[in-house]
């Protein structure tokens, strides 16, 4: 019997994440039978590749599931609300970058090392966490697990891309303006379409996202929220308190994450980086003689998620200091929707059962 | 009677808080008779200027302290070590600038805002603290003194001008290096004469300053202790926990802090508000609505510190969550050092006592 093959749709395929899912689904193990690359009606037309083989960016809409087994979408929250009840409803299993659908109580919201067995639940629409999100939790599950995790307070230093190929673009602008004398001008970040907008060359904005009633932003709010619903799955430990301030700096490319944690046992240093080196996806880099550390530059281009600079509080026994790094658009992104996927096609879950599209229909 | 006025010595006038030294002078409120600009031998000869006036920056010697009253020193911990225990022989009271006294039980750590009453207490070497631990106790202060004060959990974003005008030189050349489209070159940081050098401009640097044995970096270190040693002053409160991870980012000027605390009693945001609002030195830029907090480029230029980001932690009451930045040339370094002269010079303290200079000799 032929190995299964898959035809895979890219929602989304012209962006940040976009292209790098292209990238990671070439280098996936999943059997690709056909490609085929999804974006707005600006981009149709345009000539990407996949394999080598030239392909032709299409229109998106609802009519263009027909056929396809797979939908790895990265257009916006508001594509996803739109089109990804029609995915469904054609039978196609779709893995979302976007958030809109990342808090349903129908959709998992996974990331492969942590709770791969939630996706068993899926009803067509699985979920891919915020980037920061993402790296923060590959570090801390093994920590939870072995040691009980009762508090995290998270301070992040997030690059530019986050915020798509419009901001990475204006990052270097600004900077080409800044080391030429000339005044920086914004028009994209900290949020798009916002009242006011700042340059992130040379300067750190404390803004990710819109606000909520109580300060914080909705990029704090996810972090929050999305960390205890993808911890929530392993009853060894009961839910961790999680506080988080989201800052967004001037470095193109992968996240920093000063993540200070307070477990139920109280391991050594040395017993967080076992843990940590033995984790999957997890690469520690923590040698202060050799200067070894996380660093966004090293960290960008790379699957993993980097762990350093481990440290016990002196003063507060069973707590610790970590440095955390991930490419944001990888494992924050493309490569841990592209894993999702391929973990679907292992555990033979690329299919919709009668009914689910129905759990979608009606949002608001 | 005429006014007293003083000469007043600048050491290492010629660096990025040096040059920063002799404007915050000009603008101060102590009356100067005469400014000498002391340097190394290779900055000697130099012409700089003094309100106006054309002064030539003379090289530094034990003999460069004859006749004068107040010392503003920032030429390395080294030359303070070497140099601060003649000046104080030749009766001249030292505003230092440097880490190498900090610590030592005859030298006040002074935050004019915070401990000025320390003052009364020198023997003739006064301590300007670390930057990053200045603009935190700024802010920290009245909170403490209104509400107690049990826990700090610090993460810096700090400028490269902490590390000296080289590295902010350095920070440029590699931002033009990579718009450019050209390999960047690191000479430099993350510590002068280390065995590594990383590139800042684009990146994410967990390393400021040497480490410690328990994996802490000296800045880290130098937050923790310098902290207790201000703090200690205030007998309303139990001394807080503290600890820190240091991070440098490509940012040139003005350091962020992501600042967790835990008080004794829990007043709202809008109580802590208003204690910031009414604390010297802190200016509250706190109005999401008008998307307005404390950003490095708004913050640069400015003698106050800024704070804003003022959330509750809703899990765990009375902890919050502050975003705190200000100009680390300037209340991190030479607007806090010239403040301290100026509460010298009001609280008629410019005088050193028989047998003071006697506890800085034989330093090792």
């Amino acid at each position: 019997m032929a190995e299964k093959s898959y035809t895979v749709a890219i929602l989304g395929a012209t962006g940040a994440v976009g292209t790098r899912l292209i990238t990671q689904l070439e280098h996936s193990t999943i059997p690709v039978k056909q490609v085929k690359l999804l974006a707005s009606s600006r981009s149709a037309g345009k000539q990407l590749s996949f394999n080598g083989r030239p392909v032709t960016v299409e229109e998106a809409t609802p009519a263009s599931f027909q056929g396809v087994d797979l939908v790895l979408a990265s257009a916006g929250g508001a594509v996803s609300k739109a089109l990804l009840p029609a995915a469904v409803a054609a039978g196609a299993v779709c893995v979302d970058n976007t958030s809109y659908w990342r808090m349903n109580d129908h959709v998992p919201l996974v990331v492969p090392e942590v709770n791969a067995a939630a996706l068993a639940e899926h009803h067509g629409i699985i979920a891919n966490p915020n980037c920061s999100t993402i790296q923060m939790v590959v570090a801390l599950a093994p920590i939870r697990q072995q040691y009980g995790l009762k508090q995290v307070i998270v301070s992040t230093y997030q690059a530019a891309s986050g915020a798509g190929q419009s901001a990475l673009n204006e990052l270097y602008a600004e900077a080409k303006q800044a080391v030429n004398g000339e005044e920086m001008t914004a028009n994209i970040l900290p949020v798009k379409g916002a009242a006011h907008h700042y340059p992130l060359a040379f300067n750190l904005l404390p803004q990710i996202d819109v606000f909520h009633d109580d300060g914080y932003t909705h990029e704090e709010w996810k972090m929050i929220h999305e960390t205890k619903k993808i911890l929530v799955g392993d009853k060894n430990s009961p839910d961790p308190k999680v506080t988080a301030t989201c800052v967004r700096v001037p470095v193109p490319i992968s996240h920093g994450e000063s993540v200070y944690i307070e477990t139920e046992q109280q391991p050594s240093p040395a017993d967080l980086r076992a843990t940590l080196t033995a984790a999957p996806g997890v690469v520690v880099q923590d040698d202060p003689a050799q200067q070894l550390y996380p660093q966004s530059l090293t960290a960008t281009g790379k699957r993993d998620t980097f762990v350093g600079r481990i440290r016990a509080d002196a003063e507060n026994p069973g707590s610790y200091n970590l440095w955390i790094v991930s490419d944001n658009l990888l494992k924050g992104a493309a490569w841990n929707t592209v894993q999702i996927a391929e973990e679907l096609v292992k555990q033979n879950l690329v299919h919709v059962a009668a009914g689910d599209a129905a759990l979608f229909s009606d949002q608001d």
